[in-house]
């Protein structure tokens, strides 16, 4: 019996002839693996029956969009994830995922590797690497694109010479990778980093400057996860898509920056994430009611960490397990309602109610029924600030 | 000869009522220092007459906005500093400013105490004193609002007994703290923190939602000093009220949140800083061009540090100081030019460029002329992953 | 009836006179809660007894060494807790636990207060009332020889007056306090810090420098807990107990020391914890073989706050939660056997053996068998040393 | 005129063969560069002659010694720099040093290639070619020993079949790096991590275990430099020649540990650095005694990092240089005496004076004298602990 190769498979041109490349190369059967993460797009069983007529000897589809919200986005708003304060991870978080997907595929199916699609100047290619390395490291890893100079004029060229059934001719100018998450977009024009972004890159939100009327909404979560919104519960997976929607419709969670690469270059990303960003902004208001201070600054470092390893494919690794440790501890009273209004590109709140919430009406007002004692200021202050005091007359005595 | 006190002296109410109070209480004579920051209002000249008309033996009064903007602004912008990755620090960063005036007076006029009108129950309180313990450690500190029960009631009646050249009948809802790099606003119905502000808490920013055309600028910065707008050279100064003023108008830095006060409660703070805001953002994006990987994460946590030390009133203290040379360096070669559309609430980034970036096109494009040897990517992935990969098998092998 | 104070009882002098001092200042009751924690001295009975006789409504004892190792010294083993990388926590480690006692002390004699007999300028007040603040707030503390100036000599002329059944008249030259975990001794010559420590203060260890036998042995870890010596399985109380005899025969564990206090100030330090020093170093060695490199990396900066907070008081708080998710996680594959050579002062791991060791002698090998694929280096190293390649080119450029 | 290869020459076999087999490999002409770091052995001018007895066109060697314990073991002992808690950077500080005279040498020679003889999986291959893309990225890099097959057999074919001035017989069973910092040892038994290191392998130590008197000195810290010795002035080199001559006498500095390579595996390393050791643990006693608490606190982390750094082949990098710009501001003040005792194998401070000490005696003391206001600590206690308190009743109503 054959080889078995698992190819992460999108449907598109390069995985598409990934198909037939590789069974030349290696002589090897291809079990084509695509996944569904809300990248929408085609139906998966056209997707399915594509692979088959590609040459693939077996094609798995899976519709995966309520694992990857359960699963991934809803640890990552826990984590606040943002790379660089700015990107949610979009791409990073459906990779191991698949990653995940492809290795049960390889063990059912008996295959000996596993191939994709990536190219060898991006992140993607090591999170792919990575986290079969964690998840399945007897896997060889095949990366025609990378590796044996499948390049895309020779793909087109294998395309037509094996009559594939792809339209080659549609060519976008846009390299887009899109999930339940987010959307990212590469393109020539904006290689230039002075040149500012157009209309056109963006699908997932409308232009933010065009007049419409605010939305308001309140969005509950329990233990950090949002479980409602106005009121009427809903799964994670919902609960991004009505964000998606929603912030969408209002210009929110676009996002335009150079961004530090794990391969070592930086890279110019255009990337659109409505839901996630407005969730963030939401779920990180809920963390300043019900979170301590000290744990809440430490916290900071921690989500910093974590969304670091995510972006640097460690998705799969002993410290993102021992991270998620500590997150989980910490949004373990972070349930509450959240009002936001979004509008303009903003996603802006405007309330926050809690029963776990740590703001004492009591304490903090500065009307009748203030509970502070004041007397205690001076005591605290003093001590405070003693050890800079001490080090301040040491230094001028020091001269 | 009499013993005298410095005052921190703002002109309103209850400073002006100290000025007698402290003068009955203790016998010493007051010496009031007002300090311009920025807050606008009224005329200095104004202000040093109203201290003498209330009592003060002398009345200090500096114009520090130069000041403000270069020794304090631009090092919290070198530092992005956003506590609890919102607030600029507008409050935190004048305090200390303030303090070095107030201990300058008391060496000239031979003071043996200091004087501030703060509450016992907010930050303020513990930045002068924190401050004062470090530049002059010897000043005993007064704090008659806070020790010695001068309520707003008392200092009404001590102002009508006395007959103070101060009206009293005008009562703002609002406490307000304001300077040149922002705007904080307190207010009884934003203690409900479930209340949304209103329209009316805000003078530095216009309403985001109205209608209006966009504002495109490009912000000049040498070393991270913001140097020109639209290629005028200006000086930091400048720099920022041209920025409040513009960002101002498009209704940009507006901010509402439940925050982490030094003094152990949480309380909700809306702010205004349109300047700051707007500036950071560029400031952020110039970093991301120009320092390297490590050193940009890295100097996430030594921004957070920066950040927490002066919310926390330890702006003179040792580890300030050395997280200061870590910044200054790291900020060595954020030069260069950012564009910035200015427009409902959002200030954002659409290009940059700079003599001093990091940002390779050979490397970074997708076109001809890629100089990124790819074939350097496996080996990379392979060590990169490896220890994970050794954990993960150990980890299936314990079971 | 009455109302009612639980004071942390030690049947020292101090508070001996307290049990009196507070009913005369208060009127209340005293019930008087002595908790062993492996401090050794007298039987627990005669410490029942001697608060009965000076007037305690009520005299809890209670024998909590087990709970001690195993609730408190087993996770500051597992964080590797060293304050300022020396001091092994021993009171910061204590309190809590004598906290939680007199928590259920109160709650079980409906006790309104709560009283200690620290002074003002030492960091256990800190621990104490942090404590009690977090799980009794109710609880008015006292604090007798801080706030009302039961001053040494006034609880002496107490005593007398009294009659109490304490000797007044041995006056030791050392303030002692000593546990299962360690022993801490402050005295008047020691603080010049330039005073070196004589034999005279050590209790739990013999002199290093004497001439003795080494002694060798073997101790096992079971997901971070030590669970057997020797091959002899033990509970966390006897190998601690075991450890400090043994390693204290050596001398090892001495430590001496200018230590940050909490309140403020600089203070000298001498402390011995032969049993802790040695499982320390054991336990960081089976880390340093079973634990993955990124998350050690991170784990020291969790395991350092982790130490801060216990010394500052903050056992009972929600980062010190988080922290434990995150060690509890980084511990789960601490399990093998350490060799270790105890000696001169010297605790010494010669040997480690580990199931779950991620040392991979065919990887580190330089003999015949070895799998280390030598070939990727070079792309690892270029893409690794890339950032700072490219920022070393921009620097040369911009001179 | 033919290319110039300039290569990192040892004297040893290895590098001595590679001066043949790069010449017949490129082509090119080999200028042999060897760095005397404190290694020891043979003259600089043998070692020079050898080369040219090899086939070098040219034979630089330097002494570099001061300028290693400078710029190099200085700075880390200013950072306390300890890699794992343990290991003091013995070769990683040697490297950058060497790697800087290479592209010396490269320019001055006008070579386009540079050599080492390093495997492929260890760290040093990293700092040579990290170091050499920071300083001088044109240059080819080769390694014949990992890239072109010159195993230990070839190499000694090679050296007899061309007659090469090299003994090839002597065979020692260890692999030996060492300089001015300490030493490190890998054979072939050590591999087994259960197996103890013998007093064979040591050199650089005497036997702690043996009897001997100890030995007292005062070290001298200028700003965090060492300048003398018992009141003899010294230059770095010197204290660092005489720490080790001292401290080696008494059995310190000896190291055993498993550690996580870079290169993504763990390995197991002996070391000996006795001068190292004993002046890091005299430097961080100084700093307990003249740094401010806040600033050790985050020192801690900042020296932690840049210890990573340097070891993992990062000394020339933007992240470096921000650090040593904290470690810089750090060191200010750490200024003083540090008496130690050497003995046994443990290096024990005993003794620390300081002019700009932040101990303050009338602070610390409990005897007459005392200055510390006891009334200052409720109020700071009751503030300090109010979040965690905050939290602590929200959690009992949460349930």
């Amino acid at each position: 019996m054959s080889e078995r190769v698992v190819l992460a498979y999108s449907g598109g041109l390069d995985t598409s002839v990934a198909i037939g490349w590789i069974a030349e190369e290696t002589g090897a059967e291809v079990v084509a693996v695509a996944i569904d993460c809300g990248q929408g797009g085609e139906d998966l069983d056209v997707v399915r029956q594509r692979a088959l007529d590609c040459g693939a000897v077996e094609a798995v589809v899976a519709d995966a969009k309520d694992e990857f919200a359960t699963e991934y986005c809803v640890p990552a708003l826990q984590a606040n994830a943002l790379y660089m304060d700015r990107y949610p991870l979009v791409s990073a978080l459906s990779r191991p995922l698949i990653v995940k997907h492809l290795a049960d595929a390889a063990r059912y199916h008996n295959a000996t590797m596993v191939a994709h699609g990536c190219t060898g100047k991006g992140n993607d290619q090591v999170r792919f690497e990575a986290g079969l390395a964690a998840l399945f490291p007897e896997l060889k890893v095949l990366a025609p694109v990378r590796d044996s100079g499948m390049t895309r004029d020779k793909a087109i060229a294998f395309a037509e010479e094996k009559g594939l059934p792809i339209d080659v001719t549609k060519k976008s100018p846009y390299s887009i990778d899109q999930n339940l998450f987010g959307r990212a977009v590469e393109t020539g024009f904006l290689e230039d980093i002075w040149n500012g972004p157009i209309e056109d890159v963006y699908a997932y939100t409308d232009n933010p400057a065009e007049p419409r009327e605010p939305d308001e909404l309140v969005i509950t979560f329990t233990a950090g996860v949002p479980t409602a919104i106005d009121g009427k519960e809903l799964t994670p997976l919902q609960v991004i898509e009505e964000m998606n929607r929603r912030a969408g419709a209002q210009g929110v969670g676009r996002i335009d920056m150079v961004e530090d690469r794990l391969v070592g270059i930086k890279s110019r990303e255009v990337y659109e994430a409505p839901g996630a960003i407005a969730l963030i902004a939401a779920h990180q208001e809920l963390e300043n009611v019900t979170v301590e201070r000290e744990l809440a600054r430490f916290k900071r470092g921690v989500d910093q960490r974590w969304g670091e390893l995510v972006y640097d494919g460690l998705w799969f690794s002993p410290l993102k397990n021992a991270l998620d440790g500590f997150i989980a501890e910490a949004n373990k009273h972070v349930t509450g309602d959240i009002r936001m209004v979004l509008h303009g590109g903003r996603a802006v709140v405007t309330g926050r109610r809690s029963e776990a919430s740590l703001y004492d009406y009591d304490l903090a007002t500065y009307d009748t029924g203030d509970t502070f004692d004041q007397s205690l200021a001076r005591g605290f202050i003093d001590i405070w600030s003693m050890p800079a005091k001490i080090a301040s007359v040491r230094d001028r005595r020091q001269g």
